[in-house]
């Protein structure tokens, strides 16, 4: 794609067709400037097959508030759509609403809430609240969904990679196996969401860290091919890098070759002063090989070399590498946590796309539209109650038990004030028979979730750098219950209903489905 | 991302830190500019679980080409490097090799070979040869995957929907649920693989298409929020697109309201000369769903205006919609092939993110160094035979057989002719024991599938549009065996060895392995 085709894809027109479609409806019916209030929130967490996250990471809103004041109509794209043709042959838009396209298509008028970024989010909670002339929200809508449920994706999978790493440095290197430039956006939520670095050295650069790798197999294959050696390829590298020095050893054989030609070229480094930092494994049984390679470099006195294990790992893989290590290392002398501690992941392909569950199901939907200055509460009835969004103005709380731990998310209609209430009853979302009620004296902490980011355009918030994020998933993690974030068949999360914000739903549902007959 | 971050995220920073340290480590040797040539192959047909690929298809050569005649290292780029620290404080990268960087540091001295985009194309056949000094096609390695792996995925997952889908209308809607701006080369290869059309309004304006849709759920619930109804809605959207009329019919209840509603308005449109275009089914049981529209619709004379289907889809749900229509449609009176004929689909997040196997497992290899007007061979000795990529500059050929269809593809040393021989000897790529003999007289054609793309930088082909990529896929696949194009468990293309190449590899692995001992 060449420079201004992609100004043209990445403007306001990366959107879905039927979005300017309505919009143009909601002109000629002259609805189009009626406040609307879209939620976005998902409904499941990420199922990888066998091991369903028990929490997402929310992430993606800094890059979507930039696109959104950077976009608007240009006369390129209003004349692309005057081109467009109906079957009948007729222009399928209308010289009047591509005027006000003109004049008023950007998203200047939008204001948003939104639960920050590296927070901890759960299921049917709105995370983003969008309130707006209704055509411009609604032209919204596609590409908002694109921009935040990747992000959110990569940093919760992120998330699960670090929580079972021990805390032990964590590489993204997927940037050859992601979805195109969506890479990047990937790199930056497997930052918020728990890597250390990335080796993709553009947004190291622009989210000012720096960015980190070892060396490929081609570089050892170019000096045989020059009719030199795997220890002159090692060597010629520590030569140049002698502070930074992690050596590939799988080119050849990483037992019988790679690791004692690193061996060799360490103890020249030592003997120079400099200290070498690690080995990379990046094929064959990579618990087995991390054994082999730590007693070979503990006999060789380099006790301390990082061994960086690379080659589709995921959290499972990562999980059962510890395990592995756990029960064997023993029977080879070796101290299971110590060699455990030494450990690197670099994880590429499994993290950037999601695997199992490449897909964030996040939605955008209506839930109230203003009418003569009040807000009217919307609804989609599904063919379940439980895929019917909460219609209305809401307010979101997270409820810390006695412990400081979080066990419940609340949704409230924007009018109740749960702090003041002695008693807090927990509707199911759907099922009004599973409730639970809290006294205040059981809640430590009462904490609204949902913050102001745009007023009408303008923002109202400030985004902090990357570690801030990450400082915010840490402390929220910290107050998960254990169970919940167990990797494998979690504990599952409450969110919850207030009582009459329970009982609107119901009665708007019953409303819907009359007019509908 | 601000656009001056994108500027430098996309820029020719788009590549992994350890393809920079390499080429300083080239430069510093006095190597950076002897002539190497890597080879992209993928090794394996994507595996969605249950049902692995047959064949892929090409995709995304233009939009890397467009991409590396745009980039070079800008004096911003060059800054930013110049401020990377090794461990020990001092700079990273020498002033030296900045230097060159700046002078040298683009891709005008690459050349490159490949598989046109759009042709079939197997595992373990370089799809994309690259040419040129060591040091820049080292950095081209990282973009060159994320730019091609992911679009002959997705072409490949759109190719299989087009199987499956009996040529009806396929229309890909994925664009909320791609990996960020990923999206539009996902919709792109989704164009090459076989979608009509594509609900990017940005994309589609790019690549000279209309932009197709619906609407959604949220105009229906704007509607009964204002007090009014789904018919309402439908009237409105009708009044205003009458020639272009598809309705979404699930926001309350496919068969109890939209539906009799869609069918109301569409009489509406018929007596003012009108021809209702659609229904699109979303929710529920679209096969089920989809015999009962077609019922209610023909009873009011509708017989021929579309049943769009969406929710979830892929070419497995496809496939068993169509089998429990067959079965099912003459229950209810209605001729299941006009009913399967009458159907479209709108396919998002299963084809743009590759459900299932949402990465392809493209390389690339270093397989040859040119030394002193020399090339010679350069191998990575994997743990297994079958991972070790065949070495050295070769070509590659597509063997048809008597009846026209395409038997293997056979991989030769670059001075061997095929074409000049009576007897074919085909040699599996690492089991020498597996091979046959053809006879020139049972092949009717012996085709070349490399062709010059860039030479030294300069393009030395032209890019068709779309529509002629979708005639090349079309023809390779009527030249496909039927059970290379099964949907499930396909028979296994055969891609070979000469028995020169076969031999040439197995003497360097040998040569590699001592060297390394």
């Amino acid at each position: 794609m060449k420079k201004e085709q992609q100004a043209t894809a990445e403007g306001i027109l990366f959107t879905d067709q039927y979005q300017l479609t309505m919009a143009q409806l909601y002109f000629h019916l002259g609805i189009h400037e009626m406040p609307a209030q879209f939620d976005h929130f998902f409904r499941n967490y990420p199922d990888y097959g066998s091991h369903q996250a028990g929490y997402c990471v929310n992430a993606g809103l800094e890059w979507l508030v930039d696109w959104m004041q950077e976009v608007h109509f240009r006369e390129e794209d209003i004349a692309y759509l005057r081109s467009q043709r109906s079957r009948s042959g007729k222009p399928l838009f209308s010289q009047a609403f591509l005027d006000w396209l003109r004049r008023e298509g950007d998203f200047s008028g939008i204001s948003l809430d939104a639960i920050p970024e590296g927070r901890v989010v759960h299921p049917n909670v709105p995370l983003t609240v969008v309130r707006g002339p209704l055509a411009m929200a609604q032209i919204l809508e596609t590409p908002l969904l694109n921009q935040l449920n990747y992000q959110i994706l990569i940093a919760t999978k992120a998330a699960r990679i670090r929580a079972v790493g021990r805390g032990q440095l964590f590489l993204e290197f997927g940037l050859r196996r992601g979805h195109d430039r969506g890479a990047n956006a990937g790199a930056r939520a497997a930052l918020i969401g728990g890597a250390d670095f990335t080796s993709n050295v553009g947004i190291s650069h622009v989210l000012g860290f720096p960015p980190k790798g070892t060396h490929a197999h081609s570089m050892v294959q170019a000096f045989l091919a020059m009719g030199m050696s795997e220890l002159d390829a090692f060597r010629a590298f520590a030569d140049l890098y002698p502070d930074d020095c992690i050596l590939l050893v799988d080119t050849i054989d990483s037992l019988e070759s790679g690791i004692p030609n690193a061996i060799k070229v360490f103890e020249e480094l030592r003997r120079k002063g400099h200290r070498p930092v690690g080995i990379r494994l990046d094929s064959g049984d990579l618990a087995y090989l991390a054994i082999q390679a730590a007693k070979m470099l503990n006999d060789a006195g380099f006790e301390d070399v990082l061994i960086v294990l690379s080659n589709e790992l995921d959290e499972l893989t990562i999980w059962q590498i510890i395990e592995q290590i756990s029960q064997e290392a023993p029977r080879y002398g070796l101290d299971a946590d110590r060699l455990i501690g030494r450990l690197a992941y670099g994880v590429g392909t499994r993290l950037i796309t999601s695997a199992g569950a490449p897909a964030l199901g996040g939605v955008y939907k209506l839930v109230a539209i203003q009418k003569e200055g009040q807000w009217i509460p919307a609804l989609k009835v599904s063919e379940t109650m439980a895929k019917t969004p909460t219609p209305g103005n809401k307010n979101v709380w997270r409820i810390y038990d006695a412990r400081g731990k979080a066990t419940a998310d609340l949704l409230t209609l924007e009018e109740e004030d749960p702090t003041q209430w002695d008693r807090i009853v927990l509707v199911h979302p759907w099922d009004q028979t599973k409730r639970r009620a809290l006294m205040r004296k059981e809640i430590s902490e009462l904490e609204p979730l949902l913050t102001p980011v745009l007023e009408e355009g303008r923002l109202v918030t400030e985004f902090p750098p990357i570690p801030e994020l990450r400082k915010r998933r840490e402390a929220d993690e910290a107050r998960l219950d254990a169970g919940v974030r167990r990797l494998v068949n979690p504990h599952i999360y409450h969110v919850s209903l207030t009582k009459k914000l329970f009982a609107m739903k119901k009665e708007l549902i019953r409303a819907v489905t009359m007019v509908g007959q």
